[in-house]
Parts: structure tokens; C-alpha cells; sequence
């Protein structure tokens, strides 16, 4: 099982120093001798005449969307949704595809200790680290054919194109294959872009088991396809200049606004919690309101306040989990519990947020009059709020070089920077660049999917939009790699 | 098994009419001819001399309850709740217990075809039907000691002390022992009372199976612990010419007001409905506000809605049962569904609060702006809304002669019918006494219970509150007694 992975890593099985890695291993074209263009010498209008191969993109997608098929959901050939967890057998395949693909477009192509792929394309000075475009190629068990494989595949595409026009960037280019983003598989998402960043122990992540009921863990299982790689996964044993990722925006904002591309600012912050609301149990026709403690309520004034204060300070609040005690018809419920969700693009707003909805959930549960929650109704006897966190995810904020590269990649594309066809948002999901972020300048670029839906098998962002995106992440890139150049001198 | 019941029933098993049934079989007292005191010829002061032994009534009561003991929640000898389940050995020995004692009083005691028992004292006239007490001595399976079989004790003691009292009913007084009222075990509360006043067909209540994995039916069970009598199940066949059910309240009402004795007018008309709100699942992080279909933000504003229109219209209305999909704290409900239980003491405000409540909750769910509960959040997408009617139970009135019975009964006990220890009250929950109704002139008296926690092993009722609701019960039925007889002249 290992011997397709075993040809792609340095025969020492130890990485090479970056100064010698990255060498330029084909100098020929069609066998002759040839010069490359490079970014510096290029203008933006040649930049942008540089474009992609939408066709040769969509059908790429979808023959690697040939593994791990999941639950169709429209007539079309395509629309079937994808169930492709990490490490699993239809990953592998994906991965040998990617592998044999970037090798064959002259990639030196490196798995590290959590099977994240890294597919390199020389450039003139390859002692200094890539330039990225990164995703992740796993899916939720329901999952759909864009989340995170678009990116991955753009990625390959961007590469693609540049050997198509004959360019030699300043400085080396790439692709990466994240490991188990989504955490559908082995529970934590996001781990392998952690590790990598040093905010994960390695320990940790491969003593990560699958959900369910098997017994395989994260390691037994990229050991058992071929992908435990020799390289270490930190970053620094093996840097990254700027991570570009382009990602569907699994939300309704871009499709909503009429909005093509989405330059992505950074990563909300925020806090899930478990509220408990304890009350007392009575009996439904036997008990008044104002001999009540009722946590259903209770819960239910306070789910209405949390919305209505966020939305004053811009903020998101939403509850996805609420269970019951005792759950009888006719008995109010002595114990609620709800999950909340609280969100905010800074971290002081939502902390400000947090406590304010922690002073007044204890009050609105007494029977205070906040918000006019309590003007028309019974006062009852009070119930009594619980908080605790169960996650603490602060914001992220990417690198305003790779935000503008972006922006300037559409303005490309398109013609104008501004207007209605690229704004600026924050992504509400956590992603690798999450982690990228912390160790390297990092953007996002968001194309519209249908409906918002994502995690679903009816996940669809039209080739267009796929296209949309590949090219703006190629133009991203390039510009990216003419800055780098540019600052050296 | 079935010794002791046959023992107890008519030779031939069928019932004697009742011009000859209730025919007095004792007539003399230690052995000499007696001569009986009768109501009609009592003053109300000699009336309210005769008063129940209220510690024997709660002895018998704590004697009774060593069959069926549950889980211990005190440290004194009876802080121990009750787990006796219709038709068990438990439910046998307790009914066992009835038929003796009441046989030593010098009652007939019968048996009808759903295991009531029906404890007979006979009157001058035994051709009319008796005047009863009932109630029920089974319990939920953590139950308490109180509910229930406090009115059969109470029926029992009432008969001791006329016996005590030498007196004669000018027609007969009884106790009834109604099976299975909690529905706890097979699954229809009320069930048998519900038979006799041909609300429920015999066969439906026969085959009713016990809840749980047993394969056994009400029938089964009854036949197996020997109480499937010879009597027809029917308010025809086995006429009652009044019924009176004092039972413990199961709300905090008269505890709060401090009441001792709750006369009580009716039980609450109620109908249960399964609420279905639906939107769409979508990301927490990456759908803002307006671009929601939140199915749990909306379901919390109807359920504060039903709360404050409920109390507007002096109704109530309840939660207790809360369900959503799918499940995850980073993902906005696409689905909720929730119990509504809502109640009036008039079946045409419970209509007008329905209707009110159908028409905006959809508004609500769509956006609308109604109590301002979308004054302050952010407008969504919209949800909508299914009503689905689960149980309608219309408003029973007990007659006011027994009302009055009742309110006179206080006053005799307590030297005043009005002020703080005696009120008129709408019983919240269900009793045999809502069957009763309908084929009886009927009504309940209400004693105070701790905290108004019932259905729970902690469920009290002070030997003082025990003795004085049992001292009302006899009483009014002695009133009742005097009432019949006056108006036949
Ligand atoms: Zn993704
Ligand atoms: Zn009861």
C-alpha cells in the first residue's frame, strides 16, 4: 500500500534544507532548451491575461468526486453529494491522484507525520519557502463536491496554467492537501493544519479515534493507506510563505448580494456554551404561572434575548442543542439545557456580548423586566442560569498583503477592484487558514453556493463560480509572488 | 386467587336490584336492637358534631401503604413514596385490605367488570342509589402516598365514623376504589371511571397492554389478581347517585393563600397539540440573521407568545416536551417541534385562545411583528408553522349541590363557610370524578399538598390537612344524605 508514496519521498527519507529542495528540476520545454516568464517582469495586464482552464478544472473535480461517492440528489450527472472521510480508502485514492497529477506537472511532492500533502513547483530562488494555495480533499459522511476540494483543485489548476504559459514564479508555488479537516472522521477539525502550526500535539492527533464504534485512529489509519510521511509536521521544519484558499462560502451572503467573490478579512471568534436552566417540575393544569419555575420558559426568553442582543451589536448568537427534564406533555420542565453560539468578527465585541447576556440571562430568569421579555406575561417564582464554555475559538485575522492581492486578482479578472462583483467578508467557519494564519500571511476567497448549503450532498457552486474562484486564486498567487519579489530589492 | 373476591360477590353473581340490594343487614349494635340516628332529623350543629377519627385515618392510610413502597426521600417512618401500579400484587393486597375492612363495617361490597369496587353502607331507603366517596388506590410507579388513596382512606373513615356514630343514612353511602387511575401502567388515565360513564368501550380498556416490554392486559391482570367482578362496567346497570372525591390538589394554590380546603367547581377544559416549526439547517458561523430560517429562535418566540396570551386571557398554556433537528451546536435548526398544553376553566376561552394562537403563530414565524417580539432582533427568512390536535378534553362543571355540600362541610368543621380556609377552585389535572360527572351530580374537595409537588415520592399532606379534608368528605356527604331526603318530600 505504501509503495506509491514511497517513490515521491527523498530516498534519504529526510527533507532536503529548503536552499537545495526546491531546485528546479525541468529546465527543458518539449526538449528544448527555453526561458521562463517571470512575474517581475510582468505587467498587471499581462497578469491578467494569464488565465485558467475553467473546462479542464470542472472535469478534474469531478473525476476525483468519483471516490466516495455519496447520496445523489438531482438528474444531472454531477449531482451527487460526497462521502469521502479522511483516511479512508476513497482518500486515498484522491490523494494518488493528487500526487501522481502534481508530479506529473514537475512537483516535488512531500507528506508529512499527519499526511498532509505538499505538491511544490520550483521557482528561480527555491531557498526560501512556497507559496501556497491550500484545502482539504475529505468530506462530512453527507457531504457535497466543493467544500474544500474546489480549493485543492484550484490549487492544482493554478499550477497547471503556469506551466501552460511557460512561467517560472520568483519563488517556489504550490498545493497543499490538508489531513481530516472537516473532523467528521477522527473528532477534532481542522487537527492537521493544528499540528502543523504547533497548536495541536502530534500525540494528541494520532491518538485521535474514529467516531462510532472502530477502533482505528488517525495514525493507524494514514499508516494503513500509505500517507504517514517522514517529514515533520511543524512549521517550522518546513515553512510556508502565504497559504491562499479558496473555498466555497458554505452561507448565503455572496449569493444573497449578487456578489461573485468573497475577500476574505479573517475568521469570527467564538464561544460555544452550555446554558442550564434550573427550574421545578409541576404539573401543567395544576400550577399557575405565578407558582411556576419554568425552565421551558425561562429557556425560551432567554434564546429570544440572546438573538436580540446580538443582533444589536452585530453579533451572532444561535442555539442548535436543546434537551429537556423530565419531557412529558403535561408536566413543565424542572431542567433545560441549551447549547449558544455566540460569534463576533473581534473578540472584545463578543466578550462584551458574553457579558452582558451573563448578567441578564440571571435576571431575565428571575423574572426582571429586560427587553420587554417579561411586560405581558405571568411573573412566576424564578429559575436559576448555569453557563459553561465549552469552546473558545478566538478571531483570526489574515494578512491585509494577501487580502489585497485578492482583491487586486479580481480586479484583474474583471476589470474593476470595486463594486458589486468581490467584497470584503469575514468567514464564519473555521478552516486551515485558521492555523495558516498564525504562522504565515494567509487570505481566503469565497465564491458563492446555491442556497447557502453546504455539509449537505445538494452542496453546488455552478462551474462558473468554480472558475470564478481558480482564477482569482491563480491571480492571487502570482501577484503574491511578484510582492515577495518586489520586497527583496 | 380469586377466593377472597368471590367470597365478596352475590351468590349468583348477578347483581340484586337495587330495591333489594342495599338492604340493611345489620341491625343491631353489641347485640342489642338499636335504634339508628338519621341526618334528616339533625340540626346543622349536630351535624358538625360528628367528627372523623383522624388518627385512625392516618394509621389506616400508612397501613395501607407498606403494599406498594417506593423510593424513601425522608428520614421519618412514612417519608416513603409509593410505587403501586394498577392490577399489581401491590394493588391486589391494598384492594384486599378495602373489601375486609369495609365487609367488618357492614358493607356489600361488589366488584364490576373492570375491577372497580364499589363498598356499600346501607341506608333507610336502599332503593335509590348510594351517595359516594371515591377515588383510586393505585399510584405512578414513583408516586406518592397521598394521591388518590387519601379519597378511598377518607371514604373508609367516613363510613367508620357513621358506624361510630350509630347513624342511619336515609340511603345508602358507599366508597369506590376506581382501577388503574393513573393510566401509569395501562396506558389511558381514568380509565375505568371512563368505562362506567361509557365514555371508553369495555373492549378498549380490556385490551389496553401494559406499558413497558409485558405482554400483559388490563383484563389479564384484573383476571390474574382476582378483581375482574360479575357487575357490568356501567353507570346503568350500577347507578351513583352523587360522588365525592377528596383528593390532594397536585398545586401549590391553597398552600400559597394559605387555604385550607379547596371547594372545588370543575376541572380545567384542556387540549394538547404538537407544534412543527420548520425552516432550514444551516452553518452557525456563516448565516447571518436575515438570511435565516431559525426554527428554535422562532419556536422560543411562540412559546413566549403562548405564555403571554394564556395570561392576558387568565389561561395557561405549556411546554413540556421539546424536540429538534438536527442536533448540533454549529448548526441552526431546520426543525422543531414542541407540546403545546393549553387550559381554561371555559371551553369557549380555551377555543378563543386556540384560535388566537393558530393565527399568530404563523404571523410570528413568518416576520410578523406581534407583543413586539420581533421589535428588536433582526428579521429572518420566515418559518412556518403545523398545528396537530393530540388530545381535547372539554371544561367539566361539578353540580352545585355538592359544591354547596362541600362549602357547608368546611363550615360545619371550621365555624365559617367564606374567608381564607375554605375557596372555590377549578381542578387542573383529571379525576374519575370528570367521568363521574357525567352520569352524577359530583364535586371534589381539594387539601393542601407540600409545595404542590405530586406524582413524586416526596408528595405530603399533613395528618392535619388529611384529617380535615376527610372530616369535610363526610360532612358534605351526610349533607348530601339530608339534601336527598328533603327534596323527596
Ligand atoms: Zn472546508
Ligand atoms: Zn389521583
Amino acid at each position: 500500500m505504501k509503495s506509491n508514496l514511497h517513490h515521491i519521498l527523498p530516498r534519504s527519507g529526510v527533507l532536503r534544507s529548503h536552499s537545495t529542495y526546491y531546485k528546479p528540476q525541468i529546465k527543458t520545454f518539449s526538449g528544448t532548451p527555453w526561458r521562463y516568464i517571470r512575474t517581475t517582469g510582468m505587467s498587471d495586464k499581462e497578469l491578467s491575461a494569464i488565465r485558467i482552464d475553467r473546462d479542464r478544472l470542472w472535469k478534474d473535480l469531478h473525476t476525483t468526486c468519483e471516490w466516495g461517492k455519496g447520496e445523489r440528489w438531482g438528474e444531472n450527472a454531477t449531482d451527487i453529494g460526497m462521502s469521502r472521510l479522511a483516511s479512508s480508502d476513497a482518500d486515498k485514492q484522491a490523494r494518488d491522484w493528487f500526487v501522481k497529477t502534481t508530479q506529473d506537472l514537475g512537483c516535488d511532492v512531500n507528506v508529512d507525520a499527519m499526511g498532509n500533502i505538499f505538491a511544490v513547483r520550483p521557482g528561480m530562488d527555491n531557498s526560501a519557502p512556497p507559496t501556497y494555495a491550500g484545502s482539504h480533499m475529505d468530506t462530512q459522511p453527507t457531504g457535497g463536491r466543493y467544500d474544500g476540494i474546489l480549493g485543492v483543485h484550484a490549487g492544482i489548476e493554478a499550477l497547471k496554467t503556469m506551466k501552460d504559459n511557460d512561467m517560472e514564479t520568483e519563488y517556489p508555488t504550490g498545493v497543499i492537501n490538508w489531513t481530516n479537516e472537516e473532523g467528521a472522521r477522527f473528532p477534532i477539525s481542522m487537527i492537521s493544519s493544528g499540528v502543523w502550526a504547533g497548536a495541536i500535539p502530534l500525540e494528541k492527533a494520532y491518538n485521535l479515534r474514529e467516531v462510532g464504534s472502530g477502533n482505528a485512529t488517525q495514525k493507524s489509519e494514514l499508516e494503513r493507506i500509505g500517507y504517514l510521511g517522514p517529514l515533520e509536521a511543524n512549521h517550522k521544519a518546513n515553512p510556508i510563505a502565504a497559504h491562499f484558499e479558496l473555498h466555497i462560502e458554505q452561507g448565503p451572503i455572496l449569493e444573497a448580494s449578487g456578489g461573485k467573490i468573497g475577500a476574505v478579512e479573517g475568521v469570527q471568534a467564538y464561544k460555544w456554551h452550555t446554558i442550564t436552566v434550573n427550574g421545578r417540575d409541576c404539573h401543567t393544569g395544576t400550577t399557575d404561572f405565578q407558582n411556576r419555575s419554568d425552565a421551558m420558559l425561562t429557556a425560551a426568553k432567554l434564546i429570544l434575548h440572546s438573538h436580540n442582543r446580538a443582533s444589536e451589536a452585530g453579533c451572532l448568537a444561535s442555539t442548535g442543542i436543546l434537551t429537556l427534564k423530565p419531557g412529558s406533555t403535561n408536566t413543565v420542565p424542572g431542567v433545560v439545557q441549551f447549547s449558544l453560539d455566540i460569534r463576533s468578527k473581534e473578540d472584545a465585541a463578543l466578550l462584551q456580548l458574553e457579558e452582558t447576556l451573563k448578567s441578564e440571562f440571571s435576571k431575565i430568569a428571575q423574572g426582571e423586566e429586560i427587553g420587554g421579555l417579561n411586560a405581558r406575561g405571568t411573573k412566576g417564582r424564578g429559575c436559576t442560569v448555569k453557563w459553561q464554555l465549552d469552546t473558545d475559538s478566538p478571531a483570526t485575522t489574515f494578512h491585509e498583503d494577501c487580502i489585497k492581492c485578492v482583491e487586486e486578482s479580481v480586479s484583474d479578472m474583471l476589470g474593476t477592484s470595486e463594486g458589486p462583483n468581490v467584497q470584503r467578508m469575514t468567514s464564519g467557519a473555521g478552516h486551515d487558514s485558521v492555523y495558516t494564519a498564525r504562522r504565515a500571511p494567509t487570505s481566503m476567497i469565497f465564491v458563492p453556493c446555491r442556497d447557502g448549503i453546504s455539509h449537505n450532498p445538494a452542496e453546488y457552486c455552478s462551474q462558473e463560480d468554480c472558475g470564478n474562484g481558480a482564477q482569482v486564486l491563480l491571480g492571487a498567487m502570482l501577484r503574491y509572488d511578484r510582492l515577495r519579489a518586489s520586497r527583496k530589492t
